[in-house]
Formats: C-alpha cells, structure tokens, sequence
C-alpha cells in the first residue's frame, strides 16, 4: 500500500524564482493562437500591450515580489532581509513574517472588498426593483429567489416575488452591515455543521463583510498586530466575507436576470465580426451588461440601416461571462489579452464597468477608431466616454452606448480589419442547478450521488476548480491549459470559473471533442454516460470542463463541494476536492484563495503571491493551514508539476476515505518510487 | 496693501529629496534632551531602537518614497519612472497618477479603519454598560451624553441615561453599518451647512465609515478607477468616515470616562521612578488603560507590600493621552522614543493596546526585566504576555496586569536604573468644553467670540492645529517645536493633540512658562487676559498650546474650527484656521490630513507621503483640493519655512476677510518683499 506523503508535494515550487520568468525580454507570451497572431500585428505596427509592458518590468524588485517590502507607514519603504540580523527588521521593529502576513492580509481585504461591493450593488438594484423603484429590472427567476429565502431562513409563505425580494435583499445587506456578533447569514446558510465549528473555533466566521475588511485594515496598520498567525487568521475572516459576498453575488444575479442553463456559442478573437457593430463587454457586473445584451437585439435595425450587418456583441473576464452564461453571447478573449481585441480595428466599442480593465485599454483604443466607454462612478478612465449608469436609466444608457457603437462602426465602415479567424465552440452555463439536472438524468432522487458515486468507484478521482486570472508571469493560458489537461487525463471531473473557463474556452476544452481527446477512460467513460442520459436536451454532448460563471460563481463551486460533502457523510477536508487559480493575479484571487482554504480545501496557486519573503508565513499557508482548517494552499509554478500534486491531494484524500481501488492500482505502478 | 500669494508659498517643499535625510547614518536624530541621552547609553549598550533601523533602512527605494511602486495585484511589482516614455507605466498601463492616487488612497482607508474601529470598540462597550452587560464600565458624564444626544437628533426627554446612552450608542453603530444612501449621522450634525452643500456636490459623503472602506479598496482593485481625482476625492470620503469614527470615539469616550477638565502633570522619562512600580500605558484606546489607571489606587498597597514606594503610572502615544486628559497620568515620551523608555531599565510592564506599537518594544524588553502585555485580540507580538482583555472582565485584567507589574518589580528591585531625571511641568486636558470655559470667563454669553474678536482684533493671527506622530525622516520633535516656536512667535493661537503635543509636553510648552519665552506680543496679550480672568481656577496659568488629546480627539478642534466659522458668519474656507502635522507617519494622519483638507483647513505636512512620483496627484493635493474645497495640503519638510507658509495662510485669511490692521503691519515690514 502506497503512502501519499502530500506534504513533501504540496510543500515547495519546483522552480526557483530567478528561473521563472526565462528570457524575460523575449519570453514565450502565450499559448493562444489568436493572441499571438495579434502580437505579431503588434509588432509590425509597434503598439505595445501588457506582454510589452511585463517585459520591460523585468527584472521585478525582489522585496516587493517576495512580500518583504513595507510601506504601510510613511517612515518607510522598508526592505528588509528575509534571514536575521542586520536589516531583518523595519523601522518600527517589525520582523518579515509581520511585513508579509499584513502584506497578504490586505490583499484578501482588498479582494473582499471588490467582490462583495459588486455584491451590494446587485442586493441594491434587487431591492430597488422589488420595490418599485426602478423600471428596467424585475425579478426574472421566481424560483431560485424562493430557493435563496428558503436556504437563508426566510419563509416564503403567501408573498408575491417583489415582497420576498424585498426580504431577501435586505437580509443580503444585512450581511453588509450587521453590528452586532452573529455571523454573516449567507455564509452560516450554505456550509456545513463541521465548518460552523471550525470558524466558530477559531474565531474567522465574519459578522459582517465591510466590518471583517474595516478591521483588517486596522490589524494590519502600523503598530497594531505584529502575530503572523493572527493577521492571516484575520485575513481568513476577510476571506470568507469575500465568500458571502460572492454567494450573495450569485443568488441576486440569478433572481435578476436567471439562472443559468446550458448554452452553446463560441470563444476567442474570431467572434469578432468586420461586418458588424462590434460592442464588447468588459468587466464584471452584470447589472450594465445584461441590459446592453437585452437592448442589442431591439437596435438590430438601426445597426443594419448604419449599414452594418447587425450587432455582434462578445465579452472579456467576468462581464463576458455573466452574459455568457445566461445568453451565450461569445468570448472575444480573457484578461491578458484584452488589449489585442482592440488591435484588431473592428471593436467599435469597449463597455467596462468594475474591476480587471487596464487601463492600457485607453492608449490601445488611441490608435485606432475604438471607443473606451467607462460606466460606473468609481471606475473611470481618464480620456474616455463615461455614461454615467445608474439602475434608474439601465436601458437608456444602453441605448445610448449601442449608438454610440453604430456611429463608431460608421466611421469603420469599409476599412480592413485584422480579426484572427480563429475561435472554438463553447458549451457553457452550468450553474449548479443546471450541473445538478445533468446528474439527475442519471439519479432523479439524489443527482450529486451520480458525482460522489462514480468518485467512489474510482472511475473519476475527484473534483478540480478552475479560478482565475491571467498572470504574466506565466505564459498567457498556458498553466490553465496544461494543468487541465494533465488533470483530465488523471480522470479529475474539471468545473471552471472566470479568465480560467475562458482559457479553456478559447482553446476549445468546453467543446465535446476535447473529451475524446484530453479525458482520462474513467473521465471519459463518466462523461459519456452523463452525455448519453442527457442527449434529448444536449444533442451537442459536453464538454470536458464545465463553465460555472463568472469570478463571483465560485459559490457555485463550493456549493458543490459542501454538497459532496453531505452526501459522502463527512465534513470538506475530507472531500475530493481540489481547487486551482494556475495564473492568479488578482487581490480576489487572494481572498478566493483564502476562502478555498478556510473551507478546507487543497488550493493551488500557479503564479507565486508575495510571501517568500518569509519561511513562516509560507509554513503558515501550507502547512499550519492545512493541521487547522484542513485545506492548504499548493504554490506550484511549474503547471505539470502542479497537477501532480493535485492529483496527489485528491488520491490522499480517496485513500484517507478507503477508496482506493483504482488510486491504489495507479499509485502501485506510477507513483510508488516517488513517495 | 500687500497680496498674499499662498500659493507659491504652499506648494513646493524648500528641501529637495535627495538633501532631506543629510548624513543618514549619522543625523541628529532626536531634540529631546531625554531621548538623546538614552540613546547615548544604548549606544554605550550595544542596544538598537528604530532611531538605528532607520539609518540602516537608508536609502530607502526611491519607486516607493515617491508612490510610483504598485503592489495591488501580484503581476508587479511594477516600478514606473515619473517621466513619460518607456517604464511610464505599469503592466496593465497604468499611469503615474493612477499608482500615487491609489496608494494614497488606500492609505486614507487604513487609517479610517483603524480610528473608526477604536470608536467602534468604545460605542460597543457604552451599548453593553447602558444594557447592564458589563459591570466595569457606567456612563459617567451624563450631561456630555445629553449634549451629544441633542447633537445628533435623539431627545433626551423623559430617558434615563442608560436609556439615552442604549440610543446614542445604537446611532453610532448606524454610522458603521448603514446600507441606504444617509450621510453618517455624526459628520452631518456637526459641520457646517456649507460643508454639507459641498460634500453633497462632490458626492464626498460616507453614507457609512465601514461601506466607505470597503468601496475605496474595491475602487482601487487592480483594473478599476484609473482616474486619479475621482480615487482621491474617493478618498477624501474615506477621509470624512475617519472623521466620523473619531468623533463617535471622543464623543462616548467623553460619555464613558467624563470629558477631560484642566489638569496639572509632567512629562518625560523623569516621570518614571526607581522605587515605584512602572506601568507605562501605550497605544490609543482607553478602555482597558483607564481602568489600569483606576484600579490602581486600590492597588498602592500590594506595591507597598512588595517593597515599592507605589506605583507610578505613566503613558505614551494615545493612550497615555487619554488617561492624561481625564486623569492627570503624565507622559513618559511619545512615539518614535518608546524603546528608549524600556532602556531606562524602570520600566516594570509596559501594556499596550492598539495602533502604533513598534513590535521593537518586545524585542528591546527581552534585554531589561521588563513585559510587554499586549492585550487586544487584533493586537499581538509573538513572545508578549497577552491579557485578553474585553470589557466584562476589564477589571479582572487591570489586576492581572498591576499584579504582574508588582511581580516584575520584585525582580528589578535593588537594581541600577538609567532614568533620565529630564521632565517639565505641563498643563493640559482642554476639551472643546474645558477651553469654552476658558473663554466664558471674559465672555459668559458667547465664549467663542473671546477666540474670534482677538483674531478680528489682530490681537492673534488665528488658530493652528498641531497633531501626530513622530516620522524619524525629521530629527524626533525638531518639526514640531520649531513650528510651534515660530508660530507662537507670529501669535498664533496653538491647540494640539497626539504625539505633537506630547512632543510639546516633554519640552515644556504646555508650561506657563513658555508663553513668556515663546509667544509674540498679541498672544502673550491674549493669553495673559485669559490667564487672569481664570486664576481663581487655573492658579498655575495656561499653557502655551492647549493640549485637547488623542488624535481621535482632533474631532474637539474640528468643532472649534466649526464653532469660529459659525461666530464669524463664514465657512470654514474663511476661518483663519490652519492644521499641521509636523512629522506624519500613520495612514491615520493621512486620513486626518484628508479629512481636514475637506473640511476647508489648509494642512502642513513637514514629511512627505508618497505622492511626489505624479506631479498631477500633487498638485490635486495642493491646488486642486484648494479650488474645490477651500482646504489643500503643504508639503514642506523644513520646519521654518513651514511656520512661514502656516502663516502665510492665516494672513491670506484675515486679508480677506478684510481683518488686516495688525496684519499688514506685519507685512509692511516682514514680509512685503518675498511676496
């Protein structure tokens, strides 16, 4: 019997830092095939893009990369050694576990603080609609609003959709801004009994999400906590704010605008049209973009009177998604790359609204006819349209941008575009529930025993979330990719989110064909009997990850992990479950992270956050987390070296559980002189 | 008649960067004569303190001196050139201005949180005493909790105090947690309508201190706002939610403890005495170290038992400014020189709450018999004794603490100390009320206008707020007692807090004494009649600047500032008022500063906040700010040319105001040709 010693796997990255980032000023940019068509133009025309401005980054501060640079008070900055003695503290004494870990920790604060303030906002534009008060939002999806009351304990009993509306979003602020010292209630209404304890245990269940960033942002200031355990600890609670305002982020949007089922569209730069009013939608709030998607296909006329063949509209990062996921509008491209589909001359119009959109954007659109329309009131972008958007005026802002659009496209008109012709079919839109209907075609009573079932036959060996990002630091798509890929061919059953989904999604892994091709025989064979028992509703098969939504849509993701859960009668660090953010780069990726952990989940992160900088505070993460919570965080830059130490935190936990079968035959001729 | 033009005064520092820090490794690094003779022993000792971290710590990186070092997402770090051309930008594109605006920002979110979070913690602890939760704590001044009631809508009719206490404590927390689209309620009831007009016009009104936080890291997320006056007047909204959460802090502290009244102490390490028992209270939040201070007195006699003559109380930073408002605790020194107190060998326990506490103090206590009791959940030091304080056992951990004190004493007892026999006489604990007292003696009907009828007068120049920190960029207290040197000399009315005031303290300012030496011919004038109307009470005279507090006890000279406006039938952008912290540090002073800018106040800062990599967040700073507020920021790290800017804007003030008798006689004769 082999033993799976996951510590010695999970412990360290296999490739030392001044070996990451080879040949820095000529280094491999991307896996995509469209991206590097574009840099190709790019370099013909010398416009330069993030993939430029990386390169001539490099090389990068080592203090700050490493997390050992302070500036919280201005008697600094403060670089410090990561050894003892002379310079190993800051100017206040403060030592480089205490410089990292309030590094980090304000990280995970400042990923809450976006997640969830986009949380707010859709619990406001709910309330505001169930009240009356706004016109171009409704309650569209009746059923999982009764769903959401019911899980967060509000009885549905003789009130109209817009009364229990009301309710619902008032409780979901309520978790905004509770004073007092219960925990937030979306979080203490989706986990289970096991993690309860555990956060009531250690002290990290949040009472509020602003309350939870408020107060992390005072542990970390200068001359408050100085215990690395503590402030990451804290930065745990900030974590799992972040989580309840993802999972208020999800349940809202569905109410609004649906629940997502599945879709078939397509993904990459080729989704561009020349031929068409080209409106990109760019961010991550639905609130605009849904309204632009739902506006567009009232306009049609007026696009084709300007001449145009219609509107095509398409999406990047996590507003792509949104509207990817309720009505399959397509994938122009992912973060890194966004500044490449205004380099193709046809995009008449970028809509942005919160969070990922660089600025670069601007410059790029400089040189061409390319309009940058910023929405919301704290994201602007000097230099750029700015329509102001508010719920009250949702359609006639988006009427007004898709003008806009038309006459850009005017002026167009009759001019070379530079579109790849490449791009892949996509089918996406699984939310859990749809996930869920998928599984019932096997088992109506109890659909998450079709997953839990075929774990415990060892026909798959387990579950792997996809999260996250694009990171420079890496090749552009090429953790995600490789990492899948491996991953699927050790029959993991893939769920996918954000710029991750999108990956994959450009490099055709959400097409059926890629199961033929990259999955495993017990994937490939879980697979087709799911495909086959759902042939009469998805004649086009599935795909080999499944696309849960946007960033926030994580909470679908963990759903599925706390229901597997519940079903195999133990608590999370027992689940074969992995997650994976392969290129994070975000302060949300942080606290996704976090969060990941907290619940007790193996999570690897393949682009390395600031924290080598102290031995510690890396122990703390990989190894105190995992004797505490269960879960631990995996930094692996190297993508096959990381999906073998997935797999082998997967195989850990089926042979912890007892189902070892297969694991046991794979690990017998496979991983045995390893461990 | 001369033109006072501020501002070619105001906005450029006279000492360039690079000349700043002369002679790193061997500046002349404190004016206190206490300081420097410790300094002499520890040097004599081998022992090292942050006077020494910061020349090790030069030179500091210039990328993040200036503010152009962006960590917020982990692609960086990106270290852009000020300059345009290559490197000008970040990796997402980025821009100077976006970088330094941001990082500003975030740093006005920090100190918010971390003021706001103490008036949290009181306001909480008034609730739980009012509900009979804990018995450690009472109202204790109930006609303040009537006048803040009164304040901010609540009648006090018919309602006991606990009652009344139950309701204000309960608005309170709505400041923190509301989710609808009100103002605070603490800010809008006591500025003046003007401000209100503005702040509503700017859209610059904290609807709640917890949500702005929140909103200002999720605007500052990687790939959200670029535009740098849209994150900074952000800010200046963070900054406002400061000023909220200090005010609620004073407020009920005053409710809870009673509002300071004139007291009559000493400062410096000659407070501390060989045969007592040395408990030194640190740090800013008074709950746990006023009943430290009360308890005590019960306590003499276990220390006499112990061999002691007593116990002798003394405080540094915030906390020891509370204790010293309401108790009459004297100082033992402030910020940068808390080491040093440890290094006199007296000091027994030194027990520390929140907020700039150098974890230097634990490392420096491992050489003397001292120990570090830290004592607040979010506040730790690996190697402390923790008290875990919380309010229904407050008085059980005050005996702990003393207990340990006496314990440790024991152990000293019979052993050399090196105290620095260096204190001087100070006069202190001016609340808003204490100093309207002052006033009411010449004017009984109208006290305020004792204040403005001297500026109307020309008798004084106007008002100058000191307050904060210690930044060793500048020789410890040069800035502040140069500045107040000169400003006394050109009749400027003096209040002060924090560290600045301590700083004073320790040099004998708040003695009698100083107005002979100090003060020009029209305040000395002034405060002689003030003196004599109110010997019957203040027998020993008044000090040269009125010591009002902590630095959350800023909000007591806002409201005197809002006062004078009120009496003068102007808004504070008239008010010959002018605020400055002479060597800032903390994010809380950037958010001080913040909040004062915003409310009209011309600030001096005399070290200078990473802002000087964009000249465009500069100039938002210092002219911007000006046209849309009234308030703007001077930067200017030499101490003399600060006093004659500080003046500059009084003068500018009363010139406009037409209130320019005296003061151009001075401007005829000093100031004529540099204008």
């Amino acid at each position: 019997m082999p033993r799976f010693r996951e510590t010695t796997l999970k412990s360290t990255p296999s490739v030392p830092r001044k070996e990451r980032i080879k040949d820095p000023k000529n280094v491999m940019r991307s896996v995509d095939p469209a991206a590097l068509l574009m840099l190709e133009k790019a370099k013909e025309k010398n416009l330069l893009s993030a993939y430029d401005r990386f390169a001539a980054q490099q090389p990068q501060c080592a203090f700050g990369y490493e997390g050992i640079c302070c500036r919280i008070c201005f008697q600094g900055p403060c670089r410090i050694k990561s050894e003892e003695g002379p310079g190993s503290k800051g100017i206040c004494g403060a030592h480089g576990y205490t410089i990292v870990s309030r590094n980090v920790a304000r990280m995970m604060a400042g990923g809450a603080s976006a997640h969830s303030d986009h949380g707010r906002h859709i619990a406001h534009a709910l309330l505001h609609a169930a009240e009356g008060k706004i016109a171009d939002y409704k309650v569209t999806d009746v059923e999982k609003l009764k769903r959401v009351a019911e899980r967060v304990g509000i009885s549905t009993e003789g009130k109209t959709a817009n009364e229990l509306a009301i309710e619902v979003s008032q409780a979901a602020l309520e978790d905004f801004g509770r004073q007092t010292d219960e925990p937030c209630t979306w979080l203490w209404s989706y986990i289970t009994e096991g993690r309860k304890k555990k956060f009531e245990d250690c002290n990290i269940a949040p009472t509020s999400i602003d309350r939870a960033v408020v107060a992390m942002m005072h542990q970390t200031h200068i001359g408050v906590d100085a215990d690395p355990v503590n402030i990451i600890f804290g930065g745990l609670k900030t974590s799992l704010a972040d989580y309840t305002g993802m999972h208020i982020s999800t349940d809202l949007s569905d109410v609004l605008f649906g629940t997502p089922k599945p879709v078939i569209t397509e993904a990459n730069l080729g989704v561009l049209k020349a031929d068409k009013v080209n409106i990109v939608v760019h961010g991550h709030n639905p609130l605009l973009s849904q309204t632009v998607v739902n506006v567009a296909k009232e306009m049609e006329a007026e696009a084709k009177a300007a001449g145009a063949a219609g509107i095509q509209l398409s999406g990047i990062c996590c507003t792509g998604n949104e509207v990817l996921m309720r009505s399959g509008v397509p994938i122009a491209t992912n973060f890194a790359s966004q500044e490449l589909a205004i380099m193709t001359g046809a995009v008449d119009v970028m809509v942005v609204d919160v969070q990922c959109i660089m600025p670069g954007v601007r410059a790029i659109s400089e040189c061409f006819h390319t309009k940058i329309v910023t929405t919301m009131d704290n994201s602007k972008i000097p230099g750029s349209y700015h329509y102001a958007f508010d719920e009250h005026h949702a359609v006639e802002s988006a009427k007004g941008i898709i003008r806009l659009a038309i006459e850009a496209f005017k002026t167009r008109k009759g001019k070379t575009c530079e579109i790849p012709q490449i791009k892949n079919k996509v089918i996406a839109g699984f939310s859990l529930e749809a996930l869920l209907e998928l599984f019932a075609a096997l088992n109506p009573e109890t659909p998450i025993k079709v997953l839990t079932d075929a774990i415990e036959a060892g026909e798959i060996a387990g579950v792997a979330l996809f999260a996250g990002c694009n990171n420079l630091e890496a090749p552009h798509d090429n953790n995600h990719l490789t990492i899948a890929k491996e991953l699927a061919k050790n029959n993991v059953f893939l769920v996918g989110t954000g710029c991750s989904a999108q990956a994959l999604a450009k490099a055709g892994l959400l097409a059926p064909e890629a199961v033929e091709e990259y999955a495993g025989e017990g994937l490939k064979s879980f697979l087709k009997k799911l495909a086959d028992a759902n042939k009469d509703k998805l004649a086009d098969g599935l795909p080999l990850m499944f696309h849960m939504g946007s960033c926030v849509d994580n909470s679908r993701a963990h759903d599925l992990c706390t229901m597997m859960a519940e079903q195999m009668g133990v608590d999370i660090p027992k689940v074969p479950f992995v997650a994976t953010a392969p290129e994070a780069m975000s302060e949300k990726a942080v606290s996704i992270g976090g969060g990941a952990v907290a619940m007790g989940i193996p999570t690897h992160v393949g682009t390395m956050p600031p924290i080598e900088g102290s031995s510690l505070v890396y122990g703390i993460a990989t190894q105190i987390a995992s004797d505490v919570y269960g879960g631990y965080f995996i930094f692996e830059t190297d993508p096959v070296a990381a999906a073998t130490k997935l797999t082998a935190a997967l195989d850990y936990r089926t042979w912890k559980l007892g189902i070892h079968k297969k694991t046991a035959e794979r690990y017998e001729t496979k991983l045995c002189e390893n461990y």
